[in-house]
């Protein structure tokens, strides 16, 4: 089965607006098995986008467009494909009641504009949106079917996972699995993980095997091609068995679970809770925490320590340590978790305190170092790492390990 | 003159890889006036190739293709290209001498299979590559131009900078300039913005007006085309005049300072600092403001009050508040807020306070409501907003709101 992209929007062709949505979409849809062979982006323009879709049904069986699905005199592209294909645009009940839906649930009352998100070709079903206000269109025409998604990334998503999945699976059954595993490997360089796994690397055909830097950790991939998800998985699982065997603790998580609900499972299964005491990353730690709906079952809340008053007066980190040894230290980092634990009254807590730069390193305290304190019932404990990158890099890399290194805290003294 | 970008590679149809060089390459084409009116992107297939190469002949004056240009049998850009204009593939002197030069400058041997990084379509001039081996190739055919560039980024900006604007302002002459004022626009709903706007929209040709839901504020874009900078800002400025007048306070920011540096700015204009009280945002408030590299001149830190007893016991919210209004609440916002100010000892302080959702919400009080507290030396205020979108776009956007309301506070209450 072959598919077409279309993505709309002069922001795009502005270049103001990096298409993301593309990339998301071709990874879902070949992860499903469908084979993404053209992506086409045009502007708002009648004439212009009603050839792309001609084009498009041309040389595609199916045709998923993003964008132009709002309530405003811009919003063109139910239009646009109507003309296309020589339908008219019509009022559509289900997708009227899908809008009014909407602001039933959101408890707004319905602009008169909105009606034009009901008015889709002739013949067309309706994609529930189950984040924004616009329902997605299904036409079919001859051997083509052309799906409708909106243009914010959310609202794609969304529609994507909920309902556009279903349908293509119960229309086009199955069309063979790519599949992969994915690990987060934590606290090991590059050069050390590659070292050993250095024989599935020289082996691999299928499966095969994928190393990639990220924020904070290195994604560890597998990945095989078979006829069914079973027959995949039988040629991942001992790769699986031999990185397993290999990395231990190293293994932070699976990729398709963060690390934020990787220890929110480990915190909920010990009934226990946790606060932070946050310098360098500033909130990013609470942030990620909350990323999980339900973490208020074990996240307290924190403290911003972004400055030594603050983390002398509020966290109680004695004067004579931020004078002895720097903000930036062993001996600060532990007073810090053990202060927000205190204050927030939780069975845990975790610390960052470092150099996010681009100015304020030192020799002796680059930008890029940065102290993780962990304090539970059994003691504390400080990690001290070197992060690269830009500001916003080591911010997310040192968050993404305080997280890492709490949860491996709870399993190792967890276990004694 | 209208422009086509084509992308080939098949990590883009993959969606490993997000497609970066096309936005780049929209951007400076727009900036040079040119008008980029298609992108498509295609995989390493000759006969599809082959028909987007041709479909951008027929509808564009300039056709310009990014990757396929090394040395591997991967590599058919070149004769797609030749193939498509019913040409043949040529061995080319000035190709095969810039190959050499670049292993020359490198020192080191040139591999066999570099020649075929020479071998053009029949009638094809050379582009000069800063960065890499591949030279790029120039194509006429009729009234249609062929540029094919390198894939990776740095070949191909390098190549665009130091080659393809040269050869294009000789060859083409000015094409005048292009140029956006770009606006943040809070606190108004999209329908309400369009409707105070829409008298330019309805006569918009030169300048052109746009607006772009972003979380937590509006995009509002006007765009000029001139001959020159000063000509097109003299067409933007009467339109910049009458969105300021019409907008007033609602013009957060200009869009290329965030909302972050702005309140930054302001704070600092004031000698004045900050302290955060957050719950539904929990740190990302904290996290935003710390974006800005010194904000510790101003920014003190902050409570995540994520739970009750952590806005009762550290912020000193009235435990009679909470239970009589509840956490989400015009009272508990500005308790939160006095709180972290007094907590802090700042000069001001902004709260958040509601349901990010997906789960916690009621008729009363739905998903997406939040209430943002302010106080400062002018007294204590409080913002109720309504906000759509998953779980992490309500975050963002109270956050990005939040920031908004504390700068407005300060403006405001400052000059009376």
């Amino acid at each position: 089965m072959i598919v077409e992209l279309i993505s709309t929007g002069s922001e795009l062709l502005l270049g103001d607006t990096v298409n993301t949505n593309v990339s998301w979409l071709a990874q879902e849809l070949n992860k499903l098995g469908y084979s993404v062979a053209y992506q086409s982006v045009v502007g708002d323009n009648p004439g212009r986008m009603a050839e792309v879709f001609r084009k498009a049904g041309q040389r595609a069986d199916i045709v998923i467009s993003t964008g132009g699905l709002g309530p405003t005199q811009g919003d063109i592209t139910r239009q646009v494909l109507a003309s296309s294909l020589n339908r008219n645009v019509v009022y559509n009940e289900d997708a009227m009641a899908e809008v009014r839906q909407f602001f039933k649930r959101v408890g707004r009352e319905m602009p008169d504009a909105s009606r034009r998100e009901a008015m889709l070709p002739e013949g067309s079903s309706v994609l529930e949106n189950p984040v924004g206000v616009a329902p997605g269109v299904v036409t079919v025409d001859g051997d083509v079917t052309y799906i409708l998604l909106p243009g914010p990334p959310g609202e794609m998503k969304g529609m994507f996972e909920q309902s556009v999945v279903p349908y293509l699976s119960k229309r086009f059954g199955s069309q063979g699995v790519v599949t992969s595993y994915r690990y987060a490997i934590y606290d090991i360089r590059e050069i050390d993980l590659e070292e050993r796994v250095m024989d599935l690397i020289k082996q691999q055909s299928n499966p095969t095997i994928a190393l990639l830097i990220k924020k904070g950790y290195i994604e560890l991939r597998i990945t095989a091609k078979a006829e069914s998800l079973k027959a995949a998985h039988d040629l991942l699982n001992p790769w699986a068995h031999i990185i397993y065997r290999r990395l231990g603790s190293h293994i932070g998580r699976e990729l398709d679970v963060s690390m934020e609900e990787t220890l929110g499972n480990t915190l909920k299964d010990g009934s226990a809770t946790i606060a932070t005491a946050e310098s360098c990353t500033s909130g990013l730690v609470g942030k990620l925490l909350t990323n999980v709906s339900g973490s208020s079952d074990y996240y307290m809340g924190g403290i911003i320590s972004y400055s030594n008053d603050v983390k002398h007066r509020v966290l109680g980190v004695p004067q004579k340590l931020l004078d002895t040894y720097g903000a930036v230290s062993e001996p600060v980092a532990k007073a810090m978790a053990e202060g927000a634990k205190r204050v927030c009254n939780t069975t845990y807590a975790v610390s960052t305190t470092g150099i996010a730069g681009p100015g304020g390193g030192t020799a002796n305290k680059p930008v890029g170092l940065v102290w993780i304190g962990v304090t539970g019932p059994q003691g504390t404990v400080a990690h001290k790492v070197n992060l690269i990158g830009n500001r916003e890099d080591i911010r997310l890399s040192a968050a993404e390990l305080a997280l890492y290194y709490v949860n491996l805290y709870i399993q190792e003294k967890g276990d004694k």
